[in-house]
């Protein structure tokens, strides 16, 4: 009797698209005013999904209060009005993407989690873009 | 040509997570403020989703007014404006979490459906905290 | 230049509505399944909407951090995870209906402000009803 | 390292449901008030999800813009403002249900997505009814 | 002590936006694709709000479940699943832009007001779209 | 007959708060991380109310065709996906609170309307904080 059981959280944050070892043309061309060199921010949307076998007593698959507390600790705190290519060690050679922050917070969670739960990310960059990542 | 159809509803219920073979201390401990003895509540959100083979005539999958139909015959008659624990005989001896209430919805559900037809449940308690069941 | 600044903020609650004075049939006649003996409960969503000059220096009308801190020690601390008629002394003797919440969170409010900044709040019973109160 | 990206459009546009090999009275014991002769409308929010490999220099697994500016061409130019009706061809010959929208949209898009992407449409006819399509 | 309360429904419906005394050149031109010969449609979202004094004894303002079939009857009845050109009497003669749509709306509502009742109507047309009218 | 016709754009910025003439301490201990010196960001919403009396004629109020265009030529273009400390001359000497954000758009817009329209700003920095702006 395998259920999902979902949390949502959110944080606000500073970035840029900018691969290095592409020419400023390249740059700006491929990733249009998502390059702007002084930065542009959005407030990321997060929905972390875990499942897993309920825990018959209980009633509970994880208790939600832990997941949130996860959520703050591993994501929030880290991410949370930041400038993520300046401030944040994940990203100095990662390009922050919606698709690779999703991937560096499944990555943060994953390491957290009973190997037992399955985990999947949901990240809202905007209303309307937003990634999924499971991991497989 | 397999489709997904979903229909959403609500309920607004009062409840308590309580597990009666445990002491009032580590019912405390376990599930906070979720276990005051007076109840709180919730305004439920349900997405009911049928996953089947489109009629080639009607263009349907299932008539919606028909589904619609019988969420509120088994789910909304049954638990809007009611308190889980006290009024609700499939909580007797089950404790009404997220996870639990969206197993109940889905054997009530499910029961009333064509075979070849899969069902999934979708239950927001709030806005924040969901759980998805499709009885694998 | 008066700007109006507004925060969310919600908590879950049980209630049932109910008149001493009145007999059950007149109770059950009015309220309807509003008046289960059990309860039944919401995600209230609540918008506090302050009104007032803004700050030439700093640039705020007030702190956002510190009205979320006051609506969480005046608000969601008394009323989240409580049943409205028996937990809470402010409806012990005032029907928690939608508009009598509106007017005590507003009072709780009101008597933490500055005079010179006016106050209105927003109660969302459900995703489909609401009240705004704003003490004229 | 798979990945699902979806963007998010929508259209506005009016719709009958009607079989013409029908009767009348079948059309409208089946279909209710969707059969109304003169047409109905919605506002149809559409998401597009894209599902494959995180490109490892970009960090994209699809270019947003262009899946918006595709999803424009293909879908909103098409359908927006539109009775579907009287004057798109794709439903000449079939009933406009939100199934056959869905999958009418999805053959559009798959035409022009590149055979490693997967691709599924979710439609939304109202808030409360949707359906979704991937083809399989 | 006045307080608002306000409750949400809505309706599809299909309209053309069209001035008979005008050339179709002239129609086209200032009304774009809302002009579409065939009609195009949407879901309406309403909010009708009435303020007033708050019953100091049941602690009601109005009872929301008659506003609700109030609504029913004078707005969801009369638009729902229609064309708005052809099949409301309302529009016969009346544009039906949101704003008179909106105003339409005011005044079947009014009609059956108690006049001590102050009444607001919000009209969304599309989620970025709406209207607000309170008779003066 | 007085209608408030309002539409919903929005843009994404990076911003930091902070007041040149203070100390870092100062302004570490008032604006708290939205203080941080790499900036963060946000995604803002923001609505655009316009009021006046409806044409008789078209039923118009404005058409939201160019009102959506004001907002793109005003607003859009000029700070989305920008830093609004760095790249915008108008918050070169003022703090981009959402308060004076509010205000500096509100002046935009207002210098383009005819003056028997009145003008109100809705901004959204979070779903949580929201500040609105007429000019009075």
């Amino acid at each position: 009797m395998e259920i999902a059981v979902s949390r949502k959280a959110h944080f606000n944050a500073a970035h840029r698209l900018h691969i290095k070892e592409w020419t400023d043309e390249k740059n700006k061309s491929f990733f249009g005013n998502c390059n702007n060199i002084n930065y542009h921010g959005h407030n990321y949307d997060l929905i972390v999904t875990v499942t897993g076998e309920i825990d018959p007593v209980s009633g509970f698959l994880v208790d939600m209060k832990w997941l949130g507390q996860l959520i703050q600790e591993q994501v929030e705190n880290r991410f949370d009005h930041k400038n993520l290519n300046l401030d944040c060690e994940e990203f100095k050679t990662i390009n922050p993407t919606a698709e690779n922050i999703a991937v560096v917070i499944w990555k943060l969670l994953r390491s957290r989690l009973n190997n037992h739960l399955k985990l999947k990310v949901t990240l809202y960059e905007t209303e309307r873009n937003f990634v999924e990542y499971n991991g497989n």
